[in-house]
């Protein structure tokens, strides 16, 4: 593959770093500034998982790392990227609609979706204890060693589910930012893609950007409450953050996170009464 | 060595993010917001490398990697970095002063040491161009792995040259943030003295903090200039760090040094009529 090529199937088109505004929904290219093509927010099918070697064996393995509300939590981040993206332009790159609410780059859709797996693989609680890293960057390190080596997933014989170094960084620039939203200079389309995922997830920013069948589409399968066997909710995802949040800052109080005031405070607004997953 | 002692030697204590402003530049707990001793400015030797093993086998990698001109930007940022902290309390914590220029904490210094000497090891050409991520980032991966493994570094021999995980981690995540100076939140302590090195040897910021005698004594010793046998300049530091940021940009439009706008600009007034390292 040449390098223009990984550039564009790995996500490493720059984008603006400021998040896009409101009022730029309706255009087409407005996530690039660019041109000003109408937009129309059509409802979507939630995407299905890539039908790749590599993303079966990244999935295996966050199903088994995560816990199942912050592995729910991905497969939403991942349908909330895609629902974005598909159909619109961004910066040089035209991103394709694939089949089952998937891009038409199945390689670009491969990446993306190993990003939304693994930009948590730092936060379960053993995990974040045990290394005095943020723990985006604690993901970011191991996601690059288990993309390229799929020995470390448990997975030698499967040698054709690894990443090359330039998908596996690709992946890891994402992870290491995901955290990082700022106003100034560029970022890749993959980081750009897991700001739009967690930040809708997490405190309901972006949402004019989908379809609101399409967010009630993804919540039916990926649901954000846990149930006990007769219904009564057991927990809710907005709680569990909120909890990773107050944990990682108690153990790494210089961590990335501590940056943004007040997360915990518009974390549990997104749950609350009037919060776009009200009870969630 | 207990967790708590780890915290405090290896530099992982919090300091608020925000940069100390100038006028608290005669407050010896400024830099913390705590109590207000008057901190006199005085002359400081240049910071000799601590005496350890580790800091040996890091320096002398470092040498062989790094431009002329990057290793001696390195150990200027690590003088300055003792120059403001020897003497001061940040955060919960009192930094003694050692000999030679160098902090009382022998495990601490040595940690800032590495962390000065590998804060740029992405950034020669070759290896700024064989990764896509941005040189901050594959430094801090590199850091976390040579620190840990002599072997790495062609010394499998030095078995007592080594980093244990933590003291590594803490070099990692000043690294990975050492462009990323910010109003909010928290940092760790060696992420703010990488803070204060690097801005004060490439765009002049902070000299508040430092002795006049001082900044002479450390560019006397590590020179910004390049001169060939006939005392003619050939190189000066602000437009080497110049082209590196140029060609990051070129090369990685997304990355980190892409949300310093105008980075190239003050660098260059940094050595400029006027500059603090005029001509420099």
């Amino acid at each position: 593959m040449s390098d223009e090529n990984k550039t564009a199937l790995y996500g490493l088109t720059a984008v603006p770093a400021q998040f896009p505004s409101p009022q730029s929904l309706t255009l087409k290219n407005s996530l690039t500034n660019g041109a000003t093509t109408l937009r129309e927010l059509t409802a979507q099918e939630v995407a299905t998982m890539p039908d790749t070697p590599l993303a079966r064996r990244i999935d295996k393995y966050a199903r088994a790392k995560l816990p199942p509300q912050v592995y729910r939590h991905s497969r939403r981040v991942f349908a909330w990227g895609n629902a974005v993206v598909r159909g619109s332009v961004w910066g040089e790159q035209s991103v394709f609609e694939g089949e089952k609410g998937n891009i038409g780059d199945e390689k670009l859709s491969e990446t993306w979706f190993v990003t939304a797996m693994l930009h948590d693989i730092g936060t379960p609680e053993e995990t974040l204890k045990s290394t005095r890293l943020s723990y985006e960057f604690w993901a970011g390190f191991h996601a690059v060693q288990i993309l390229q080596d799929a020995s470390l997933t448990g997975d030698a014989d499967q040698t054709d589910a690894v990443a090359d170094r330039e998908q596996a960084e690709s992946v890891a620039e994402a992870v290491l930012r995901h955290q990082d939203v700022q106003d100034k200079g560029k970022v890749s389309l993959l980081t750009r893609l897991i700001h739009i995922g967690t930040l809708l997830d997490n405190i309901g920013r972006g949402k004019e950007f989908i379809n609101h069948q399409t967010i009630d589409n993804v919540v039916k399968e990926w649901t954000r409450t846990e149930t006990d066997g007769e219904g009564r909710v057991e927990s809710v995802w907005t709680d569990c953050f909120r909890g990773t949040v107050e944990l990682e800052k108690k153990h790494k109080p210089y961590a990335m996170v501590s940056r943004i005031e007040g997360f915990e405070d518009v974390i549990a607004k997104n749950g609350a009464k009037g919060g776009l997953f009200e009870s969630q």
